[in-house]
């Protein structure tokens, strides 16, 4: 399959590039990469689940495929983003464009930021994943069924308290808010249980996003679904009146939860507009969550591909650290290249002294403004340089963006930084704008050395030294300082005998510390940590740094006011 | 397709039935009933909804059929419920198996009460729509998507709230609480909005189930996508400071809640173990709600079919009155026969005087506990006699029921109320246990007139004039009290030009009478009317009644903690 034909007049929108796609079916589009008709659970005619047979059968093909691992992260984005998934599509297509094979394995998105800021998230462009109205919307259920996991186990602990059970659950030390898929700030913190007896135990409770729930990362980092089983069953939800954990398993819902997951396991797959295949799978935001796709579409891919080219979310500070430190510490996985995906947008965002008053004038401010953001990119550079594993920085290209401000970051990483470095202009152009970043990307994996990969920390560091680690190698932080009930927090873990997980940190996204206000390279501060919990289904500890949010609100005018539906079913306003 | 052959030993669950049966692919089995391969959107083999065009075709094609629509209703029913889906389902197989042609048009279940009281509500036996676990899991995520939608709803009302917008919405006067699929009684009032600023107006709120959000009156009498659209729009979700309404088109939020509702209109099509159609589409509650599936599944039924067997939840009462009351009047609909399932169980339950003295014991109780509950079910022959319809009783047989017993029902109903009446063992004979039943409905259908139909109030009735008529016509009560601000919510409906709606009650399922307490045929009672709102979308009033609840609670001992999957994907507790 090739690209579209060029369409006339102005840019098209991403929904009109989509529409004028002839997508295969996605039984015959995948029937080359090793799957069959009887492999895939259809929902509709171009996505489909992949059976466990058929996961199973892929792990053992593994061993006949190269196994190249290539991660794309960014520097720190501005609020619309910079192009990561457009970048990891395209790089996906361009990888089977050149002669390789690639298969694409994202992250799902989650209705919070499709209705909030960003719109949807699907790539962009002529490097999209299809149908891209589909995945942004209820896709196959799996953010709904995580949602609805959640909740049982919300619901059946609340039972359980209102009964005054013989768990002796502590009313006050729930360790496990509900959860939503939707922006809404004003059920962060709330009071639940009132009206009288019949209303249940009244208490403080509150709601993160579906994507921050503990659920999502034990499906990311599920093997099977006898393997989800077990997580599901040591998730802690809340402590008794000795301080011991109450379980999943404690409160009998074990079972159901899993039950309701037994679809929401088996990843995904559509196929790129180019026609190339991608897993689409789990939806951990990078900054409250651990960051990438799950490990059953990665596994399944190193069967079906020479290449896989996964995203982790936000900056190298927050996907790409948890995915070196966490996922292929648990997944035991090893990347060959990172691509670091740049804008001139992003650059000029972060030389905040070199700023028009007004910041929408951005694009005129020239090559000066560029150059002035240029530390935040070197941090990012030497952060992924740490683990051991070649660095490519990509400059996604934008319309407006001028030759000479492109240019300019060209020949700093080049001369400066000593890596490689290539404009990609996938979103227009497909893989015909991604040749000069994949041969890239292409000469690093064959050069590499997967010895040299290692996370920054081990398993027997104690859970400050892990914190201490990150918070100075990799936010430039100079110290950590643990307030509220950090500090015994710290003690319960260790306790519990969770002192060997590695641990998750929950920052903002907006900055390399932990205030989002703070661009370019912050210095001379410490990293607030203020609170730790278990995540011991996933297997590691979440600590929660600064004010960052587990349930985003919708800004001041969402994008879903501007979203509409004809009566033949045409969309508009999904980005 | 035939049934399945028997299976040696004890009798097996509806999973094990459903397991051992094979299904034909849902493209095959629909093919002689008028839809083609393009028709459909697939999930998976067995599932799949119907498209747009085929829906409108299949509504030119209704002329060509004969149109007979025959309700299926209970009596007062046990908490376990009588059989009303089974023989539903059942009498649909049956009416194919004795040379009609018959569709099933049933609502899809909510997971509140599949992990609440009553397990999965499919049908059962050798009765029952497949496949089972996926129509009581997450289906085609038909209730996902109301959920999203109503709290997107909610989500976009706060922030403007938060926003103290031009709209000057009274944050004491919000008419739209959250929703949730699941049973959880923590969640009937709430607080949010608290923790300071960033987390928005503190209010009082709560949840309903997603079951009794109107959005899901409003897809079931929605036509096609283009009036989902105006309903929605329509839809008061709030009262400015004078008192005006607000809508969701004055929060922006009619294309996007259309937009996640744009899948979900499509009726579900499904197959019964004998391989006979079934649309399985909406799921309002009887008592919280209207109570029966979408229109749209309803006119399509029509099209493929000279027969539609629909079912309307818990009695007369309820989903029965409101077919004819409402879902009849706006949907401009004439059932040509009701069948009235009741039981010897429900009988000896509503005979209360006659109970041994532990109610499991019930079994043993003998002819005269059946005879003592005779008037309950005299009750709702007689109510549906009002609306001028033929009544054929059916007694879903249980294993455990004597032969006398089941005589002692049907006796009573022929000679005392001069109807016909069947014994009726479709669940565990599919449709060789069902031919009676459909035999005395054919009959009824070929010698009754559709002009005798009407429903028990006009438009242009009172609103309280359209309640006193429910209560005393149909409940059996002497008259109506209004109590906390029912009699001015009644000023409120008639000043915003919604007089002449129709009125969906709720009210408990567990009693004739608006107190789950009372047995048999209340007497001497007056309905409380505690609270009426607006429906403006769907096009009725609501009024509640009693102490019913909008949002169920889980028992003590839920069937979510006996329910449990292996590592292969076996179920087993849900019934």
């Amino acid at each position: 399959m090739s690209p579209p034909d060029e369409v006339e007049g102005p840019l098209p929108t991403d929904y009109e590039i989509a529409r004028s796609t002839d997508m295969e079916p996605i039984w015959e589009l995948v029937e080359p990469w090793g799957l069959g008709l009887d492999d895939l659970q259809y929902f509709g005619s171009y996505t489909a689940k992949v059976k466990h047979h058929a996961i199973d059968r892929l792990r053992e093909q593994a061993d006949e495929k190269a196994g190249n691992l290539v991660l794309v992260t960014g520097m720190t984005p501005t609020p619309k983003g910079e192009g990561k998934t457009v970048t990891t599509v395209g790089l996906g297509q361009t990888l089977n464009h050149i002669g390789e094979t690639a298969m694409i394995a994202i992250r799902e998105p989650s209705l919070g930021p499709v209705f909030g800021v960003k719109g949807g998230a699907a790539g962009g462009g002529r490097s999209q994943v299809l149908p891209m109205e589909d995945i942004n919307l209820h896709f196959t259920g799996d953010l709904h069924a995580l949602t609805s996991a959640h909740n049982l186990i919300s619901a059946m602990l609340d039972a359980k308290i209102s009964q005054g059970d013989e768990l002796d659950i502590d009313v006050n030390d729930v360790a496990w808010p509900r959860a939503i898929d939707m922006n809404d700030r004003v059920l962060r913190e709330t009071v639940i249980g009132l009206g009288g007896k019949t209303g249940g135990t009244p208490r403080e409770d509150g709601f993160l996003l579906t994507a921050a729930s503990e659920l999502m990362a034990v499906l990311c980092m599920a093997s099977s679904l006898g393997d989800l089983k077990e997580r599901v069953a040591r998730i802690v939800v809340a402590y008794d009146g000795d301080g011991d954990p109450v379980t999943v398993d404690d409160i009998d819902a074990t079972g159901a939860v899993t039950m309701l997951l037994r679809d929401a396991i088996k990843p995904n797959v559509v196929q790129t507009i180019e026609g190339t295949p991608a897993f689409v799978h789990g939806g951990p935001f990078a900054n409250i969550a651990h960051g990438t796709n799950s490990l059953m579409a990665d596994k399944a891919a190193f069967g079906m591909a020479d290449y896989v080219v996964t995203e982790a979310g936000f900056g190298s500070d927050l996907g790409a650290e948890k995915f070196m430190n966490i996922v292929c510490r648990l997944g035991d996985m090893t990347p060959n290249a990172v691509v670091l995906v740049s804008s001139v947008r992003a650059l000029k965002y972060h030389g905040e002294d070199m700023w028009p008053a007004d910041f929408d004038d951005i694009a005129d401010a020239g090559v000066g403004a560029v150059e002035a953001g240029l530390p935040n990119l070197d941090k990012h550079v030497q952060n992924l340089q740490k683990f051991g594993v070649p660095v490519v920085v990509a400059v996604n290209r934008f319309p407006d963006d001028a030759d000479e401000e492109v240019e300019a970051v060209l020949d700093h990483c080049r001369e400066d930084l000593g890596v490689k470095a290539a404009e990609s202009t996938v979103f227009e152009n497909g893989s015909e704008g991604g040749v000069d970043l994949a041969e890239h990307v292409v000469a690093e994996v064959e050069a590499g050395d997967e010895e040299s990969f290692a996370p920054l920390y081990d398993d027997e560091d104690s859970i400050k030294e892990k914190i201490h680690t990150v918070a100075t190698e990799i936010y430039g932080a100079d110290g950590v300082k643990y307030t509220g009930g950090a500090e015994s927090d710290i003690e319960r873990m260790e306790d519990l005998g969770f002192g060997e997980f590695p641990v998750c940190l929950s920052k903002t996204f907006h900055s390399l510390s932990d205030d989002a206000s703070k661009k370019g390279v912050p210095t001379d501060w410490e990293l607030e940590v203020r609170e730790i919990y278990p995540s011991a289904g996933a297997g590691f500890l979440v600590a929660l740094t600064g004010d960052v949010l587990t349930l985003p609100g919708l800004p001041s005018d969402p994008a879903a006011a501007g979203m509409d539906i004809d009566a033949d079913g045409n969309i508009s306003g999904l980005f």
